[in-house]
């Protein structure tokens, strides 16, 4: 598996709007875009920082799997992505070497990009996302 | 305040060397350095993703801000480290605008870097931290 950079950290926020103030007006950051992904439950605000993206994660739905992650940890980072180049060969390497996968195979996630979770128990308890450029 | 990347990610882990097999193995990452630094009472680890590190963490005693951290969260994403141009600038921007510090002033981090952290109470419950290269 070839991870080029990451991609963009997950942060789990209660509220969009209110969390944005923080990252626009003390980080001097720019929110350059806000999209919901209807298959994830979640409405995400993006942030370039570097070559990184810093994704802000509000819950769509009581049973959003960030409405269960903000109520047992509350607000704070809730997933780190790595890019690679080939997503579908990348899912198929981890788990050959015993990783245990969330998404067998890529779904779409916001900004275009196809996306994968890895499991938590496999991961030292970061959840882990891997993503591609869509075609 | 300029932020230009980020820096690092950094991980608390129980146990260093139980958790870096993962990153070099899984991940492909390459392990480039073990530092301790003792007075944040951690040994860490490295390793380069595009321009962004990842840093584990693991405690070196028992009051170790990481050993409450492991106590009370268990292992995962501990901080982002943002790298700013002007660490102390930074500082007094961020503090002027109302965030509380956790350092008013740089000290020495791992790698040779000036760092400071912010209280996660006015960032979003996520552990921030700030840091220069060092003269």
């Amino acid at each position: 598996m070839n991870i080029s950079h990451i991609e963009h950290i997950g942060i789990a926020v209660k509220d969009l709007h209110a969390a944005i103030p923080y990252y626009e007006t003390v980080l001097g950051l720019k929110c350059y875009n806000i999209e919901e992904v209807a298959n994830q439950k979640v409405r995400t605000a993006f942030f370039m920082v570097g070559q990184t993206k810093i994704e802000l994660l509000e819950p769509t739905s009581e049973d959003s799997p960030v409405s269960k992650f903000l109520e047992t940890k509350g607000e704070g980072v809730h997933h780190i992505a790595f890019a690679v180049d080939n997503l579908q060969a990348s899912l198929d390497e981890v788990e050959s070497k015993g990783v245990r996968l969330i998404d067998k195979s890529p779904r779409g996630g916001a900004e275009g990009l196809n996306i994968a979770f890895l499991h938590p128990k496999s991961t030292g308890s970061v959840l882990t996302e891997l993503c591609e450029k869509g075609q």
